[in-house]
């Protein structure tokens, strides 16, 4: 950030709070994103309110290493956050993960937590849930919310229902305690972690500190829920009615901070952790607009994301930025607002995004697409580069999995993995942002163009020193049998003996 | 309308002009609908002044007969603009057409100039050139712009170029005399548009003329043109820069109406006569967002266009509506605004919109889906049925020809004509705006759907009346051989002998 920007808010206030709304939605799943039924008229004002980001990105078409890039500013390849067991896949922490988010890495709230910050993750973590993962070892001084997704097991009995903790210690468990009814999609957990959100920063406020909320709610992945005021009122159907009711609740909690006198205090950020998940539509899947295929994938519908930057008063109303950008920014730019450093001792991708959300600049520098330990794709500029193309396998493909339905470009949407390395596919994202045009490989335009990304390229995969990969092992007595807490509430279960496990990982 | 919203206007004014901007613009092509590259400013603004339509539709997914039923309030098939050579066929009105718009049709502005108002259209007449079908025998006061297509001939003097004209007579032909450079799509034709839009507002203003502004220029049908100063300003390629000449120049004809204080008096909407054609991307074909395949097909992306209602302290800003609307019902709408009653010796399709526009009413009534001669879909509510479902013929399809680029519903896009008049193909559009999933025909949602649109399908059928196919004929003696004015500038062609046949549409 440059010294005009610093002072732009030191002069406004001694502190600048955080607040990031991560969430798994897609891209045209707004309003302001051209979604046909335009119903999130909280999300359009914070867009109109503040600036959108037309080219934002998130670090991997998946949850789990998603999250960890954004909170350690740093590729999952470098964070450990991927795979080696097959190439190219994507890998998760379901119950049974060994790995985790490793003590080596240094995530935004510790370093925040050094400056004085108060940091609360309401919603899904996804970086571990053994115990020395537990998001409170990790900077994070309050926690709301469960460890792995609510995606099952369904209260089966046989395995462990997925716990919900608050703070150090489970507190119930998803289907036991904390109901989605599967049939009507009915849970009222969004109200609850609204009411958690607001709850902290009236807190905070009160006491004068310095915080970073990470609101990371799943409302909008399968199962989809939304509380019984908003069911039935989308005309989206039950995926619509969760955004509803997101959107709603984002209103809430910005028109809290304004309420408050906070909010030009406190710079926030909504944006997701994949594209939506198109296998799961059209009930529960969302909309990633005109852009090709969706979550899992390399291509733009995979990892192109809605983003909205909010901060009154010092950005100014109703911006459009084109800035590439990516969720590891933000472990990036939020330091620079703390007035911190980022690591020395490490690469860190994420770039500070001040210069380009206030003084209109725009930081030239590359987009990579990974899926698992591999590259597959690069955007410089308009331009992206395959190395690598693939949907998923033939195999699952049918069995009806699929990641690009009613999609189908020839060439680029395949079932077998397809290495383009020594001659990338090279789509023009102005002119083709659906990547449904490969430039000529005999054009000028293409050898231009890949001499310029080839640089870029070979530069990334020089310095690149993988991290010790974490979610290569799985073992099921590491599931959530016995968490911290489960005595008191009755709750323990017997875990079976350690049989540990290479994971399988399909795609 | 209702008393209220008649006495709402005429308050403020004596007489309320009109402009319509009638463009071929895919529904994605404007930031506010989500283009990525967000490049219509203008547009985007027009929108947050007024409203927005979300689902408003043309009448066919062709230019010719989308401007006829612009300008009656018909559907093609009833005011002759269709085919009967083959089933379900696209037909225009290329140079050797031998029909045109009946004398037996009522156009709006023959209308309006009973009730003392100045017509003029701007652009593509495309509804017959042959002398009995002159825009200024069907009550245009002012013409300028061509009777056909700028796509050729491209001055290959082997037949005639098309003509330009000035109210009654040519005074020039493309290419020879209104260049546009085929390498380059460098033309300053919109920029001639605009100022005659200016001009002519300007006159109409300062004689207290009430007007009807028909503004309906070409720039963004292939061969895509921009003049010099937008050549290479957009993201999106040539396409991209014919659209940022257009929604510069919309801003400046809106900023003219308010410079001359007659904005209040004018109703101005904005919208496309088909979708994108996604057959000349991605150089010169535009975006219909997420819907389905493009121009020439009567899905989503075929028919349903970008529509903004503009109209300063009578529309309420940043409206959005959910009306199911048709570029028919600005004929309705436009004779009630005028205090005007559509002609009741025939069957009029548009609907007056101004309970939508002025009191956010909904509106019951269908969208009908013609394709030729054959209505081809319905959509009641939020359910759209597909009676027949085609793409293009196989033939065509193997030789390039797709209008539904990398998009491939199984059932859906099909190839050889499909009839499903016994069991449609029924989906719902809030949850699946990309018409991919077809409901089960075994549920209760889809027999509930189908009960109530077989009603309306059926009463439709029953008191359908077609009328005289006009674009049956063609015949190359009635090319612009030798248009009005021809003998002045020493441009008269000798034509051949006649030699009608029937026209040959292969979709």
């Amino acid at each position: 950030v440059g010294p005009e920007a610093l002072s732009l808010w030191k002069n406004k206030s001694t502190f600048t709070s955080f607040g990031v709304f991560f969430l798994q939605m897609g891209w045209g799943d707004l309003g302001a994103f051209g979604e046909p039924s335009k119903e999130t008229p909280n999300l359009d004002q914070m867009a109109s309110e503040g600036m959108l980001f037309l080219d934002f990105y998130t670090a991997n078409p998946l949850c789990s290493p998603s999250r960890a890039a954004l909170l350690t500013g740093r590729l999952p390849v470098r964070n450990g956050f991927y795979t080696t067991n097959a190439h190219a896949r994507n890998a998760y922490t379901p119950q049974d993960i060994v790995g985790g988010i490793p003590d080596s890495e240094l995530l935004l709230p510790e370093l925040l937590k050094k400056a004085g910050y108060i940091n609360k993750i309401i919603g899904k973590w996804h970086l571990g849930h053994r115990p020395q993962f537990h998001p409170l070892k990790h900077g994070f001084d309050e926690w709301f919310g469960s460890p792995n997704c609510h995606f099952g097991p369904f209260d089966n009995r046989a395995l462990p229902n997925i716990p919900v903790y608050r703070d150090w210690e489970m507190i119930g468990r998803y289907y036991e305690d904390f109901k989605i009814d599967l049939k009507t999609g009915e849970a009222n957990l969004t109200q609850i972690y609204l009411q958690e959100a607001l709850d902290f920063i009236s807190k905070q406020q009160a006491s004068q500190q310095p915080f970073f909320l990470y609101w990371a709610i799943d409302a909008t992945h399968a199962p989809v829920y939304a509380s019984k005021h908003f069911l039935g009122t989308s005309q989206r159907g039950l995926y619509g009615d969760a955004v509803r009711e997101i959107d709603d609740s984002i209103g809430k909690i910005l028109k809290h901070l304004q309420k408050l006198g906070i909010s030009e205090n406190t710079f926030v950020f909504f944006t997701s952790d994949n594209g939506a998940a198109l296998i799961s539509a059209p009930k529960e899947g969302g909309s990633n607009g005109r852009f090709l295929c969706g979550k899992q994938t390399t291509f733009e519908g995979g990892m192109r994301e809605p983003a909205i930057a909010w901060w009154p008063g010092h950005i100014p109303a109703g911006g459009v930025s084109h800035q590439l950008g990516n969720v590891m920014d933000l472990f990036t730019t939020s330091l620079s607002l703390a007035g911190l450093q980022p690591p020395s001792d490490r690469q860190i991708d994420g770039i500070d995004l001040l210069p380009a959300i206030l003084q209109g600049k725009l930081i030239d520098r590359p987009i990579f697409y990974y899926r698992g330990n591999e590259m597959m794709a690069v955007r410089v500029g308009l331009y992206k580069a395959h190395y690598w193309t693939w949907s998923n396998s033939w195999e699952e493909y049918s069995k009806g999995i699929d990641f690009c339905p009613g999609q189908n470009v020839s060439g680029v949407t395949t079932h077998t993995q397809e290495e383009h390395t020594t001659l990338p596919l090279l789509f023009h994202l102005g002119r083709d942002p659906g990547e449904k045009y490969p430039l000529s490989f005999a054009s000028d335009e293409y050898q231009r163009a890949m001499e310029r990304i080839s640089v870029v390229v070979q530069q990334h995969k020089v310095t690149m020193v993988p991290g010790e990969p974490q979610l290569n092992v799985c073992d099921k007595a590491v599931m959530n049998w016995s968490p911290p807490g489960c005595e008191k509430l009755g709750k323990c279960l017997k875990p079976p003996k350690s049989d540990p496990k290479k994971c399988f990982w399909p795609h």
